[in-house]
C-alpha cells in the first residue's frame, strides 16, 4: 500500500471542501491508503510516515496561508528524507484570477525543494485543483482527478 | 502627453478583443496617448517611443507566445533603456486554471528585468487582466480598469 | 518627505545585514525618511503609514519565511488601503539556485495584489537584491542599489 | 531501456556545456539511453519518441528563449501525449540573481501542463541545474546530478 496524507487548511470550509474531493479521487485508487487532515492537526514528522502528500490552501495574498508555510518550514528538522515522495498542491480563492495558480506553484516550489516528484495535468487545471468561492462540479471533478493522479503516481513509486 | 503602446498576439481574436478592452482605459486617461498594435507590427526598437508598455498574449503552456517572446528577446539590443518604463499585462487562455496568472507573471518577469515599473491592482484580477475564451464583460472590465492604472502611473511617472 | 519602512525577518543575521544594505541606499536618497525593522517589530496597520515598503525574508523552501507571510495575510484588514503604495523586496539563502528569486517574487505578487507599486533592476539583480549566506560586497552594494531605486520611486510618487 | 532527450538552446557555448554535464549524469544511470541535442535539431513530434525530456535554455529575460518555447508552443499539436513522461530543466545566465530560478520554472510549467512528471533536488540547486556563464566545476556537478535523477526517474516509471 502507498500511504497518502492531504492537509489542508480552511477557515470558510471551501478548501475543505475541495481537500475531500481530492481525497475521494485518491482513495478510489487500488492500493492507496488516504488520510484528509486539517494542517493544524499535521507535525512536520508525520510528513515521514506518508509516500504520497497532497497540499491545500487558501489563496491569501498569492501564496499558502502562514499556517501552511509554518508546517514547511518546521519541515526542515527533516530535510533531505522527503526526497523522492510524491506531492500535489490544490487552492481556492475569492476571484478568478486572484493567485490561485501562484499559490499551487508556491507549495509545489516547496516540495521540489524536499526533491519530492510532482507532476501536472493535461486537462484542465494543469498545475493543480483550483476553485473559486465553494466549489462547484468542476472544481470538485479537478480536485477528484488530481487526487487520483497523484495517488497513481504514489502507487506505481512506492506501492 | 505619456505615450502607451498596447501590443499584443492573437490567432483567435480572444487576446485581440481583450487588448481593445485595455485601450479603451488606457486612452480614457487624460493624457495618456494610446495605440494599440500586433505584436508582429512591433519592432524591438520601437519600445523605445512610448513611456507605458502593456502586453498581451494568449497562454500557450503557461507563458507568453513565441512571437511575443522574441520581440523580449530582440529587445536586449536596447538593454537598460526601458529602465523606468511603465508596464503591464494581460492574456486569455482555454480553461480556468490553465496558465493565465503564469503567462502574466512571465511577462511582468522581463519587464522587471528591463527595469521597469509595474503595478498590481487590490480588486478583481491582481497581477493583469485575464480572459477565459471569448474574454466576457467581466474580462473587459478587468482589461479597461488595467488599462486605466497602468496609464494613470505612465502620466504620472512621464507625463 | 515620503516614508519608506524596511522590515526583515533575520535569525542568522544575514537578511538583516542585507536590510541595513538596503536602508542606507534608501536613506541617501533626497526626501525620503526611512525606518528599519524587524517583522516582529511590525503590525499590519502599520503599513498604513508607509509610502514605500520594502521587506526581506531568508529563503525557506522557497518562500518567504512563516512569519513575514503572517504579516501579508494580516493585512488583509486593510486591503485596498496599500493601493499605489511603492513595494521591494530582498532574500538571502544558503544556496545559489535554492530559492532567492523565487522568494522576492513571492514577496513581490503579495504587494501586486495589494495594488501596489514595483520595479526591477535592469542591472544585477533583476527583482531584487540577493544574498548568499553572510551577504558579500556584491550583495550590499545591490542591496543599497534597489534600496536607492525603491526610495527615488517612492519620492516620486509620494513625496 | 528508457529514452531520455536532453535538448538546450545555446548560443555562447554555456548552456551546450551544461547540457553536456546534464548528458553524463544521465548517461551513467544503468537502463538510460541518452541523446543531448540542440533544440534547432529537435521537432515537435521527436518529443513523442522519449520517455524522459530535460530542456536547458539561458536566461533571456527571466525565461526560455524564444526558440525553446517554440517548440513548447508547436508541441500543441500532440497534446496529452506527453502525459505521465518524465521532465526537468536546466539554465545559464550572465547574473546571480537574473532569471535563472523563473527560467527554469518557466520550462517546468509547460512540462506540467503537457501532464509531465518533474522532481526537485533536496541538496544544491533545487528547481534544476543552473550555471553562471561559462558553467564551473559546481554548476557541471548540479548538471551531473540533476541528469542522474531525472534519468532514474524515467527508468523507475517507463524502463
Amino acid at each position: 500500500m502507498a500511504k497518502i496524507l492531504i492537509a489542508y487548511y480552511s477557515r470558510s470550509g471551501n478548501t475543505k471542501k475541495l481537500a475531500e474531493a481530492v481525497r475521494q479521487g485518491a482513495a478510489a485508487v487500488a492500493g492507496a491508503e488516504v488520510i484528509c487532515k486539517a494542517v493544524g492537526d499535521v507535525q512536520a514528522k508525520d510528513l515521514l510516515d506518508y509516500d504520497g502528500i497532497m497540499i491545500g490552501s487558501p489563496v491569501y495574498y498569492g501564496s499558502m496561508a502562514w499556517e501552511v508555510k509554518k508546517l514547511f518550514d518546521e519541515s526542515v528538522a527533516f530535510h533531505g528524507k522527503l526526497s523522492g515522495k510524491v506531492g500535489g498542491a490544490f487552492s481556492t480563492s475569492a476571484n478568478l484570477a486572484g493567485g490561485n495558480e501562484t499559490t499551487i506553484l508556491d507549495i509545489l516550489n516547496a516540495m521540489l525543494i524536499h526533491g519530492m516528484v510532482i507532476r501536472g495535468c493535461a486537462t484542465g487545471d494543469h498545475y493543480g485543483a483550483v476553485g473559486i468561492n465553494d466549489p462547484d462540479k468542476r472544481a470538485t471533478d479537478q480536485g477528484a482527478m488530481f487526487g487520483k493522479l497523484v495517488a497513481e503516481l504514489a502507487v506505481k513509486l512506492h506501492g
